[in-house]
């Protein structure tokens, strides 16, 4: 068996560094070489492209990473299926429920491994509240609350392009939601306000939200969302079942405490996803990574981004429709 | 100023024992006198009555405390309203909205002063978070979140007289809404399942809620309620707004730690409302008998009732229409 | 059997006041009196006397609370013995161990009951902690660490009189070391300093303190007092043993938690000893009364007393000596 | 300015495998050698030397890192010393105050740079807390609680060489002491107890300590050991002062919290230093390479080893003696 791979990371801003550097600690990855259309940003100490057909070509890697713009995810990943390159593709896939559809059917004729960005799935806090609930600790699940606040508000530049909150945001919590149910979403009760950036109603969209799903199991999972929770992110998971409810509370900033004579004071919540996810960010790619080795199934594919979109469309349809919209 | 009352409590049940006790403790209270239709129930030490229109003639009170079943609250307070005898009601006042409005108006004819057991309000931890909210510490609130699940479902015979769900928990929910939003209702959204206790279908009832209740100035309000939380009373409040987050935590039985070999151990809630809601129905006494002798109008009253009564009506609508009620 | 006894409460200071509440509470006293010098604060509602002397000729108790200053202690106890007149203590019962092995023998050879108020030892949490150790939930008790700080500095006039911080204050330590722990002190190290109040040093004594008792048991008991922790009353108990550790952490105001921007906050402890051991209060005369009744014995007696004076003054002579003190 | 070094890391043990990555990480270094007499234990990707003179006459690194048993320690620094290498060292630099004393006056004279391996000043938690207390947060410092066990026992063939329970565990809390008061110590109090391990008498070891130390500032310093805390790595300080108490708790395996019907559950601490002080490792690496770039003083050195060593020293006579020891 092959263990050691060439991975090329496409796309070097945010998230393209923390790929780069999860790709570069897994230990079965070799060579390692990333492309930007700005050249001159990237490390110099590794193979670096303006173009990814390029860095295909030259490097002729096994598998790449996509950390590009939302609007060239499938023609890549379509180029990469033609010559059997092994995807992992930031979430959102596309924002196209057709074009998602056209793409998982060439994906699956290459036989290429896809795996999707939901990073949420790998958070080892995240990760064991779902094996406590599939060993039974809390029985059956009856509702699910999910508290996902960003701590400020991205640039209305990026707003614009981003598809909407519930497209960009939400939808990790929708697909958190069918990880942790284990079951599909049958309703969908979506309402969103604008009440922190007034600027929104230009681009039609909302910067808070609460979101209920009602799960073919009977299971509610309601979402609260904020574009601007001021004091971190807020990151939580409660669910509640026959036998008990199990929490994922917040990660803080330290562990410190402080008696003061006006009252006890802790940290913050770690201040964004950065910072909160950097190991669920490390365990994506591994999973990645093995599961190319072993010619396994990643956990997350195709068919989760196209389910996840498919939510964040009905929501969409439930806020500006104002109804409950049912499958 | 008379500084000292007579006061009947009517009913001498679970909920009359509790408000019993705290109209002895309470300084401006000078005669007590208790009626209820199994008499030899009653404490020996206290004038008692098995009827309260006796207790009324021979007593005198200035005022009475109404703990009997709900469907004799109404004619109780009409008795009470032709005589000039002050009423504090539990909670619910009545199921039938036109019976709350028909006794609204008799009562405002009459002068007396009536007071609903809204407790939660007087909880000192809800309280507290109120007048933090007040105060601004959180700026303009965005979303409310309540966990409000019992400990144990209550019998069956109480389940078919309850009203359901809606109308004997969430109506406590509905008026903390109103309470901590100072709004009004505009929107409802109410899922329903019966998870728990299948023969609640026999009483068209459920176990299980989820609600949403979008607030005239835009907040949201989240309800959810569950009838068997099996690990105590869960009671708790989040409210999230432009400057933080303020929350209500449970209240635990203590304030013991234990680490094992396999984890830390802390103690449950407490066990219930009687545990966890001991002092606020001391203060909602307290606070009623201060009405009276100063001749003001207590903070929560008839038209509260009415209000908390016609959103669970509009809740159970939507639950049984399948459709956002809107107002 | 006597089910409802006749109480008188000497002396209706701070403490005074607290203990003539419990006892009112108490369902099994009947008639209840009171005296203080200064016979125009007592009361109005109950007998009330300037002299204990009268008290107890006309209201004729079975049982006495004394809240009256120190040196009083004892000859009250000799007058009540003579009488047959059961006693409830207040702490300290004096500060000489001759005159407290004095009275002791008396109140043995008069029969009386005789409790000493140790109420730390009633607390629910402190209780519940001694319940799990006796249970074995940590297996044998290896470090006993007390956090056992005052919120601010009692009156200069108060100290002078006050037999020393460790006479007054740590004695509660000393007698919760012997409680915790079951066994007796066998070794003392204190050390003190004035670190707030250097007015103190007219007095010989110090407000702030560090003990090391090592037990018979070899388990060592840290204490670590001050007389002015600022933010509320710090009263917390850590027990290291074999299977694992158990903590009794401080009771804070409210259940509050507020995210701000800067931080988390929530409520400093409950002020001080009054707010925090309001149930410990009540449940230690409740022990005594029902002592009385059953004609037993209370958990904690002149020879705890005596005992935690002792060590008192052995941890008096550490700090002057400037060595270890062993038994 | 040279800003990439050559190092070597002299001992491939527990405690140098984790040295070795925290090389690797450092961006400012560019070769990395290691050595261990097991040669065939080491990474096969790194030029690997199972003598440490061959290594530095091979490699000829900037700086060693020195893992290897204590006894080696001094002998190495010596070598480098002579041949200009700069030298983090890990802890206990020695056993013997003599040799301590007579190697820092060969480093004096060499003029290289030696850091001492006192990983817990670097801990993020404890760094902060010291921050805190240094920007006045809370006033003057009073009293400083060490919780300090080890999760379980070590072999009896490493505590038989390990210099006894304060030079290779307390030793940590010794430096802490002055590192978090900023004073010198001027009075030990020690009490030790085999409650675990009958074997440790065969070496006049203990498994169980407390340790009082006044520092010149009349600070106390108190510390709870244990070898054999059982649920994880207990790693506490509290530090109380004239305006508040700031405390660093423990750092929990993960953020769940389970309501069972039986209690709520949450997870033990990390379990050892290797999980604890993962990221202390890396930063203490860090400051020492930052050192050696800029030619700077590094935060610990070999004075500081000498001091901890000295009261580990007195702490032993404290307790073999019996007595008080001052300096």
């Amino acid at each position: 068996m092959n263990t050691s791979l060439k991975v090329g990371v496409l796309g070097y801003g945010r998230i393209g560094k923390i790929h780069l550097d999860s790709v570069r600690k897994n230990e079965n990855v070799d060579v390692v070489s990333v492309c930007d259309p700005q050249g001159e940003i990237l490390p110099k100490e590794l193979p670096g492209y303006s173009n990814y057909r390029d860095l295909i070509a030259q490097e002729r890697p096994d598998a790449v990473v996509i950390c590009t713009p939302t609007p060239t995810h499938v023609d890549i990943i379509s180029y990469c299926a033609e010559r059997g390159v092994h995807v992992f593709c930031e979430k959102p896939l596309d924002l196209d429920i057709g074009k998602i559809q056209k793409i998982q059917s060439e994906v699956e004729q290459s036989g290429i491994t896809v795996m999707i960005g939901f990073n949420r799935r790998f958070d080892p806090d995240f990760a064991l509240l779902k094996k406590n609930i599939d060993e039974g600790v809390i029985g059956a699940i009856h509702q699910v609350t999910f508290f996902s606040r960003d701590p400020a508000l991205p640039s209305l530049d990026f707003i614009e392009t981003s598809g909407g909150l519930f497209m960009d945001m939400t939808i990790h919590d929708f697909d958190m939601s069918r990880f942790i149910t284990g079951s599909e979403v049958k309703e969908v009760y979506a309402k969103g306000q604008i009440r922190v950036t007034p600027e929104l109603s230009e681009f039609n969209d909302i910067d808070t939200a609460t979101v209920v799903l009602t799960m073919e199991n009977e299971t509610t999972c309601t979402i609260q969302n904020s574009r601007d929770a001021g004091f971190g992110y807020d990151m939580r998971i409660e669910v509640f079942g026959s036998k008990g409810m199990i929490m994922a509370q917040n990660n803080h900033k330290n562990h410190l405490k402080i008696y003061s004579h006006e009252n006890v004071q802790s940290a913050n919540p770690r201040y964004f996803f950065l910072q909160r996810f950097r190991k669920a960010y490390q365990f994506e790619i591994d999973e990645f990574i093995q599961c190319i080795l072993n010619n396994e199934q990643p956990s997350v594919g195709i068919h989760d981004a196209l389910k996840a979109t498919q939510i964040a469309q009905l929501a969409n349809q439930s806020l500006n429709e104002g109804r409950i919209v049912k499958i």
